[in-house]
């Protein structure tokens, strides 16, 4: 019988996760049942709100088993279909496995068409990456011309796609990063009108207003700690801040602490929200089809950070940690057609 | 010439304010000019809100000037007026000074009517506490029937009212407070579902679980602090946060530090809103109509705590960080038609 790789949780981890969390197994290759697909993975993504569900805690996602293959979102070329939408060949996403190989209901993937871009795009600013920042800019933040709109992680998968929906809408975009490679990106080629690379500024508050001389109307927040704490002083009056991650507190064992802002919600009336790109299921097609538009007429541009092998991808998820992706990080597990 | 008396700002307060931070100065009697009128103070307010304008920073109230009277909402008895709208012995109410006597603009003054009730409400539940718990719970909080809805100093002037208006709205009331004093009125005589005296808890956070077993739809925010991170971490999907005060962290003199509770709100989906009453100046008379009909129908009620003496006023002001009041704290300066 045909075998495939899984990685599975084999233990949680305290703090900073580590290689010993993650257990590669070899198993049998499953078979599609009635209505199900056999599906090669060809990409797999790999994301920070991962970091929630290797908790033993109640979230917004279900938390894994140890013991158990974890989930993610992958590309992947149909092997056998026991579905009618779909023929082997064809060029699918959805959320499986970290595997090699998986099945899963028909009903539960897209296809993706390989003749509009590279398939990993799926993963990336057509995929929950990018319909995360399109409405989360777009419907939370809402940005007018002439707002001042912060971005953290601003060269990550989400960040990129929201930085530049904002600038899009005619506002002037100010992004934070942490490498110079990341600011030259944001500055140079995706159009950002200024960036901060938080770990060189020796005041990031100082290097926050300075970057946003007439305050802050919008701040779509990846990030949490000390740099949203820089922004939050500066928010205007009616101001909208977006919480779509908060990775710098992900991996603390104690409670997090900072300083206490809410006062500041008091003088602008600003507006908080939180929210998750699973409430926008409805909308999902038309977020992808006016993103793929904006790249089509070269208005939005991506880059991903691929790592290759499947045997890797616990790194690759790591590395979102130490921030070593400059736009989508991805996993290449096989080659289509190969 | 008549004389006056009036507070005012000797010097800022670091911390907690003290007496010594005001100077009672006599001077002469102002007269009205054309458009203005002559007040004799009757009830003066004092309201937390008063801490900001000590400091010598922006805020949305402006910071007073040490060397300088206080600005307070008065009820006073009309004694010259050169304005056609009223006459002497009308009761009025506004925004004037720590003082027995001032001049205002008549543009600025509401008349108070002493046949609705006692005078003293203009300044609480048919004032400006009233209106702000008025528009903070039905245009920010939001509550519906059956919803949990937690109201922190519930037995202050504003969140009597906001606590009550929930009640009324069909929401499960919780309300929080620091005497057992409180916490009876909050019961026995305001229809809250249940009342947590903060001071006695050993561990609010399990005290509030124990309030809110469905947790929290909506929160009025008076205190922030740790009553606040005890309701933020029972939120529910789609829960709205109004932050109307943050009186816990008023007199800090470093910048207070908590818990970051951001993720919180990705979980839920939350909205943390702040506003001001002024932004609500258009629809003021709606909520006085409204809540002058509920207190008809003794569907709303309200205490007031009045200090007696104009000399009195620092220390009735000084109270308020020591949560003495049950309802309104008021400064009774003189009496009508004395």
């Amino acid at each position: 019988m045909a075998e495939t790789r899984q990685w599975r949780l084999a233990s949680r981890p305290t703090g900073e996760p580590t290689l010993d969390n993650f257990e590669l197994v070899t198993v049998d290759r499953p078979e599609p049942g009635q209505g199900e697909v056999l599906v090669r993975t060809l990409y797999q993504s790999v994301d920070p709100y991962m970091r929630g569900r290797m908790r033993d805690a109640e979230s917004y996602a279900e938390p894994w088993d140890v013991g158990d293959p974890m989930q993610a979102a992958i590309v992947g070329e149909v092997l056998e279909s026991n579905h009618d939408r779909f023929d082997s060949g064809d060029v699918v996403t959805g959320d499986l496995l970290w595997a090699e190989h998986a099945v899963a209901d028909g009903d539960e993937l897209r296809p993706v068409d390989p003749d509009r871009g590279p398939v990993s795009t799926a993963l990336g600013v057509l995929g929950m990456p990018g319909v995360t920042g399109y409405f989360g800019m777009l419907d939370v933040a809402d940005p007018s011309p002439g707002d001042t709109v912060v971005v953290s992680a601003a060269a990550g998968a989400v960040g990129s796609v929201a930085g530049q929906l904002a600038r899009l809408s005619g506002a002037r975009v100010v992004g934070t990063a942490g490498s110079d490679d990341k600011i030259d990106w944001l500055t140079d080629d995706l159009g950002f009108d200024d960036a901060i690379n938080y770990k060189e500024v020796d005041d990031l508050g100082q290097a926050m207003a300075e970057a946003c001389p007439d305050g802050v109307d919008a701040y779509f927040d990846n990030v949490g700690g000390p740099i949203t704490d820089a922004v939050w002083r500066l928010l205007n009056v009616d101001a909208r801040v977006a919480v779509c991650g908060q990775i710098s507190t992900y991996n603390a064992t104690d409670v997090p602490t900072g300083p206490r802002k809410l006062a500041k919600l008091i003088e602008t009336r600003a507006h908080v929200e939180g929210f998750l790109v699973g409430d926008y299921d409805d909308r999902w097609d038309v977020a992808l089809d006016r993103l793929s538009t904006f790249i089509a007429d070269d208005d939005l541009r991506y880059r991903h950070h691929v790592v290759d092998g499947f045997e890797n991808a616990p790194d690759a998820f790591l590395g979102l940690f130490e921030g070593e992706n400059i736009g989508k990080q991805l996993v290449q597990v096989a080659e289509l057609d190969a």
